[in-house]
């Protein structure tokens, strides 16, 4: 799943699954996990440049990403694990601007997720390197100054739920991401700024590195 | 093409893109085109089963599809008819109680549009046999009795705009489906339906069919 850039159909995004994040941006807490999907045109490898449109105020939001390796419908949280084939440090880049007028409207999210350039993704990383997925440290940088910095132990619903919850609705195929939601800490990314992510695991220890310029 | 549904890798659907369908959701006409994407694993191919899960009212809204056949970016709409490949007659089935409810709330659209058989679809129509796709008629039937029958006509933004919109955002790739819009006359199928569309074109000639049953 190394190649799940080029065979990859789908990227599902988890909205709201850190309680601190949820509530800078003033939103409830969930109480069952939801999602909307991004395109995999908005992939950026790591040390791209990412294209902000005119009039986009466009926020960072660092996340954990699942990557599915064996397909499956109405996966239970038991087998969850083994769908999982590895994971990949990401950013679910936002049009906040977009997003708030479209949220007041009823209207879908997807053009405010879903530009291209706007899922910047680092490495494949196998499952076997990454032994506790809920004890990952996430963070990120520009210009140097840390904006976001948390632990994927923070987050509401645990991955075998978010497997379980998307699986009940539509298959999981090969290749295919799962964001599972951000820490708390996002804010504008502007042109000329530069970003710099790390994934490491609970002592410490970075699992891969992604960065890119605005 | 005609691999599109094995190829593809998105589905990008319009809403509201004719003004008595907008109407009789009680909704507004739109000023601008607005879309959602729906995963993949949505397809159903004609003939097939659809799967109502349980609690969900599904609604049949019956569309053109159109079928991209070049990769593009900020497509113009002189341009948008070379990035056609062709057309297919598809059904974007919707949770309309679900997505009532995540209207109201500000969430997004993707689980109420994106359960496994929501798309089902009929032929790859080569764009050589559909000389106007602004004069084509769309039909559905539920246990023989006409549901849905309406022209592309009346469609409020047509096929240069949503491409030219869509193309703004993101980059369209070879077998992407963009689903225009239904007409009016939407409502549930319920398990035991039989539906039958039809596409024709603008002297009554059938271009394709498309049935299945819940
Ligand atoms: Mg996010
Ligand atoms: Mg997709
Ligand atoms: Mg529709």
């Amino acid at each position: 799943m190394a190649s799940f850039v080029q065979r990859g159909k789908k990227i599902v995004a988890i909205g709201r699954n850190y309680a601190a994040h949820a509530k800078e941006l003033n939103n409830a807490t969930p109480k069952e996990p939801f999602f909307f999907l991004k395109p995999t045109s908005s992939y950026l490898a790591t040390g791209g440049a990412m294209e902000i449109p005119t009039g986009v105020v466009a926020h960072h939001e660092v996340e954990l990403g699942l990557i599915i390796g064996k397909r499956g419908r109405d996966i239970s949280q038991a087998d969850a694990e083994s769908h999982v084939a590895g994971y990949t440090l990401a950013v679910d880049m936002t049009a906040r601007n977009l997003q708030d007028k479209v949220k007041k409207q009823g209207l879908p999210w997807s053009a405010a997720k879903g530009f291209d350039t706007f899922t910047p993704i680092g490495s494949f990383i196998p499952k076997t390197s990454v032994p506790e997925p809920h004890d990952l440290r996430l963070s990120l940088k520009i210009n140097g100054i840390t904006k976001q910095d948390g632990t994927t132990a923070d987050m509401i619903f645990r991955i075998p739920r978010l497997i379980e919850h998307i699986s009940s609705i539509m298959t999981l195929e090969e290749g295919d991401l799962i964001l599972t939601g951000t820490p708390s800490g996002v804010g504008p990314v502007v042109a000329g700024d530069k970003v710099e992510c790390v994934l490491a695991d609970g002592l410490g220890k970075e699992l891969d590195t992604l960065d890119f310029t605005a």
